[in-house]
């Protein structure tokens, strides 16, 4: 089943537009948890209430071999019916996104991935031809550097919107999607009307502090779906005590269930 | 000492502005050979030639927790007079760039890393603050796709030359560096101008085809140094046969030289 199906019905299946980013910081795990542990009792607490997980790289390769080794048992724990998203964001020429390619698709097995787009379409061409895998290009982030580069104004339009149209022209396979940050709502408003039916991965909202309602508003398709939204950190680390799992399940219910409160239609998404 | 300093010497005690990318293709490899195996022999026949290696981890992230296994053994093969450059091209917002970054330096010890800026400051600040390392950012890329969102027009400019502008603005541990390819001459040289004194790694000679005698008469600073010319497969693989490390030699040396003779100093450099 290639990405966009999974994850339509993941969606639908726990009515739930939340992607959990496991992002595991190993100084904020529960004292004597490894990284696998914690990230097995956060999937158990939540795998009703996602349509996707995220785990971020950065956080597994911080803890060389032993952390990508806790990655791949943590995508063992993941339910073969929820898509998990790479968040890797590389980038590079041609010869050697191939490898990329490799690792996040044929090693790992993620569902998606992130990718940067700086480098242009031979850097992401590679992963093109992986037609049921999903490819998302950061369009407009949520970091307060985003404006460095995304933001300058080329033809009387920002770069993100430049980054929008070249990922409309590349979607031959139609598994192309866009990375729109949360804290930004008017681009992401502008992005999703350039790009009606693109899905979207909006991170940005819990500890970055994106604003909800005005999110899902502007951030879902017409149908009040195709959109990921992310949270890590609100989730993770709900409370760092014994009863994280619990507290993050809490959590994850109340970003699930305030999505929801905002989209077109709540129950029958997809 | 700081990787500036190691490069000067490196570069002096060799002679050599040649960078030798480890960049192992396990279909190329000949028959029987591990990675590391390759690895080991390539920099035993090159290591007095070089100034630099330069890994870049698609290679043995596409081999799995093996191929990082590899390339921790690669590392440890490299002479410890001789930088290493990692070359993971990662971006991500300042939390996450917090992980890249130990995972570069920390964890696998690389004297410098090239770093994607399409997110800004923020995706580049937790890099910069290990001040005795080396950040070679994206500039101007040397692949086809470089066209699609690097040289479009801002205010006037190119963005590549926004890259060097913030780069030079960034750069208050002078620890920032470029990487301009070897394929756009023009480009290569109008980025010098702007940043006399930044090293610059500059891939794209050898099988991408730059154009070497300009390469390193616009690349290089008013000394004729200050440039890592980066060359991987022509050299890797100047013989698939059981001679391939003689071969990489005789290539090395073959681009060493070549370089040197359009160096503006080409003996006491650095």
């Amino acid at each position: 089943m290639g990405f966009r199906r999974k994850l339509k019905e993941s969606i639908e299946q726990n009515n739930s537009l939340l992607c959990v980013g496991l992002d595991p910081d190993v100084e904020r795990l529960p004292a004597g948890m490894t990284i696998a542990e914690f990230n097995h009792a956060i999937i158990e607490a939540t795998k009703d209430l996602v349509c996707a997980y995220k785990p971020n790289l950065a956080f597994y390769e911080a803890e060389g071999l032993a952390g990508l080794k806790a990655l791949e048992e943590t995508l063992s724990f993941v339910p073969s019916n929820i898509p998990v998203i790479g968040d890797a964001k590389r980038g590079d020429i041609g010869n050697t996104a191939r490898m990329y390619a490799r690792s996040m698709f044929d090693v790992f097995g993620f569902d998606a991935v992130t990718l940067n787009p700086f480098l242009g379409l031979d850097s992401i061409e590679p992963f093109m031809v992986y037609s049921k895998k999903g490819l998302f290009l950061l369009c407009r982030t949520s970091n307060p550097g985003a404006k460095d580069f995304q933001d300058l104004e080329v033809d009387g339009q920002p770069l993100y919107e430049h980054v929008a149209f070249k990922a409309l022209e590349w979607n031959v396979h139609a598994n192309i999607g866009l990375v729109v940050g949360a804290t930004y709502v008017q681009e992401l408003a502008r992005i999703r009307q350039l790009c009606p039916d693109m899905p979207f991965l909006i991170p940005g909202v819990g500890s970055q502090g994106g604003d909800l309602p005005q999110v899902v508003k502007r951030g879902t398709d017409k149908s009040g779906s195709n959109a990921i939204i992310n949270s890590s950190r609100a989730i993770l680390y709900a409370s760092g005590g014994p009863d994280f799992a619990e507290a993050a399940r809490q959590a994850a219910m109340n970003a699930r269930d305030g999505i929801n409160q905002y989209r077109r239609t709540s129950k029958r998404s997809g």
